[in-house]
């Protein structure tokens, strides 16, 4: 619907926006204006003059808009990982008998992780119990901390019930922390109205903000002042250029901010941000359903081979914004879609992944994948030696 | 000596590079460069193409070089404060019956404020102790877990004995943590020699990398495999890309990687770098001490107002980059020399700040400055409103 604001190569389907996704035009301005007329000419002044400073709130603003958190609640900063490791240290602290995080067993790995390393940070006895999203009501209890779910499973796109398992976390006395990076930006979120706890997520998917981005967080505002997060630095320090010897936080969210903000990527971010804003968060969702309907419906129509097996749900209602398909000669399959300049992606063992971004993916995207996919199938590529097995990145 | 190979605003004299270095030309092309032929053209390939997956490592291998740390030591990564957090955790851990970090009362704030939220994260007892330097010498002892240092002071620019310290330090049996953030790039430093067990510094200063551009880590290659940091994202796994469930640190530095890098703004600082490493940091040293030596020297002799005092040693032996002064009306000062295109910076209550970075400024730089400063002082321009005061950014 936006796709002449993206800097797509002629030609190219690109369906890994749930990776990283493309250069916008607006992004490209920002940040060449950035160089020459911000940090060039203003330099030290730019902090104040192009309000540097307040970037982290501004671009908060801006996706709490998104995900439906309540005016003052989000932050642009750091690293989904690193944010986790704030809300999570919060979390915690703000459960102090409880011993248990409660996340699923394939959740993205790095939240799995930033649990065990501030566990064992602590030192506190607490764990990390894995369950299947099946058996996630079982698994809530007295002696539930915290639940760590991401909304959108990155494999194979399943949605979970961020209202109804936050609900549960709640009555169980919990506190529901979400991981959105696989979700914001492609469909309607309702954080407030959902009452979860914390949330963080990925600057540069479906938001486009570029590659590394930096991350977001929301702090629902009922926790603002009765936790502060252990990265205490000064951007979140309650005046940050008094210089005092010692840290008081500041008062809402802000609190959560450490380091100062990297300019240049969070620019980029916020100028691709007004695209998403600018079209109605419905209107997207309808048409990445539309879309990942289409890919699964032409796939489905041209493509016979039996080892490919629709991995996603069927049911658009039930999936995020990627389909993903197995296969056993997967990882092949990528690489010579990408040949024919069909760019999906790839995770072991044998998972192929297409994200649609209603901003710049288009119905012709999808029938041009599945016909590029059946070829691939027919032809039977995957023995050629240059699809050896190489590392990417989500 | 490379001043044409920045973009410094025709006629500025831009003495503030201690807090926020210029644009490069090579970064103003590399970024333009990432835009649209690397993130624009490759899209998620840029991460294996143009091997923005090893920034970190190739980043940090050339700060290594500036700092004197042994080869694959150092890493680029979030901010300071993030990475002060995760070092520091890991020295404390490896000195698990020690209490006490010994730290300076006048360090720069955030490192102060990350040992702080650190040890309350802990609550195992710790405490941070705070000392003047003078007395550093009687603070250490068998209680100290680490000593937490940055080697030029923000304020007046005194240098500490990183040598000496460092060696007292493990006289006790502690770790020495350095803050290089307002000496790398200016002066020679040795930190394998010296045998600094970790060290953090910032990227925006001294090294250009631009505004919150990220910072960078050393830790000792001995400690590299007896501990592991807190914040154990997915890019300091040992296979982040296997996406396995348990957290596995990489065997050496990498682990103290968290998320994902912010590309533009780390490619901004990988190209500047290479303005400073293509001169030999001992002439920039030399350069840098008569630098500050001639700003003193004409401050010295065109300006007499009584209440205007040197701050930093006389001696350029013992300073940093930046030359402060005190004065009562410092704020107003620093406000009315801006207007004399003469940028430097203020702290609260009294004090003035000069930094000098011998690739751009020059001793006419110096002339302009003292000059610009006589005539301020001699108009006594405090009283007026324009000079009320405002936050600034370090």
């Amino acid at each position: 619907m936006h796709r002449d604001q993206f800097l797509l190569p002629p030609g190219l389907v690109y369906l890994d926006g749930h990776s990283l996704g493309p250069l916008s035009h607006v992004a490209d301005r920002r940040v060449r204006a950035l160089l020459r007329s911000e940090w060039g000419a203003q330099l030290i002044r730019g902090w104040t003059e192009s309000d540097w400073i307040a970037l982290p709130q501004r671009v908060g603003e801006k996706i709490g808009r998104l995900i439906g958190a309540a005016p003052e609640t989000t932050l642009c900063a750091d690293s989904t990982s690193v944010n986790l490791y704030k809300v999570l240290a919060a979390a915690l602290a703000l459960r102090p008998g409880r011993t248990e995080i409660v996340s699923t067993s394939d959740n993205f790995p790095t939240d799995l992780y930033i649990a065990q390393g501030l566990i064992d940070q602590r030192a506190h006895g607490h764990a990390l119990k894995l369950v299947e999203a099946a058996d996630l009501a079982g698994a809530i209890d007295g002696n539930t901390a915290a639940v760590l779910l991401t909304h959108v499973n990155y494999k194979d796109a399943t949605l979970l019930d961020m209202a109804g398992i936050t609900a549960q976390a709640h009555r169980a006395g919990a506190l529901a922390i979400w991981d959105l990076s696989h979700s914001t930006g492609v469909m309607p979120l309702r954080l407030e109205e959902w009452r979860v706890d914390f949330a963080v997520g990925c600057g540069y998917k479906y938001l486009n903000g570029g590659p590394g981005a930096p991350g977001y967080l929301m702090v629902a505002t009922q926790h603002h002042a009765n936790v502060t997060q252990p990265i205490s630095g000064w951007m979140g320090h309650a005046r940050p250029f008094a210089f005092d010897a010692r840290y008081q936080p500041a008062p809402g969210v802000a609190r959560y901010l450490a380091g100062t903000p990297p300019v240049l990527s969070m620019s980029a971010l916020d100028a691709s941000l007004d695209i998403t804003l600018g079209e109605d968060i419905d209107t997207i969702r309808s048409a990445s359903m539309a879309l990942s309907d289409a890919l699964i419906d032409n796939i489905a129509r041209v493509c016979s081979d039996p080892e490919l097996v629709l991995a996603s749900p069927r049911d658009a209602a039930l999936r995020g914004s990627h389909v993903s398909y197995r296969h056993p000669h997967g990882y092949a399959i990528v690489q010579a879609l990408a040949q024919r300049g069909v760019i999906g992606d790839f995770r072991a063992p044998d998972l192929m992944r297409f994200g649609l971004n209603p901003l710049y993916n288009t119905s012709l995207d999808t029938e041009c994948a599945a016909q590029a996919l059946a070829e691939v199938l027919a032809s039977r590529a995957w023995d050629r030696p240059e699809y050896l097995q190489r590392n990417r990145v989500t």
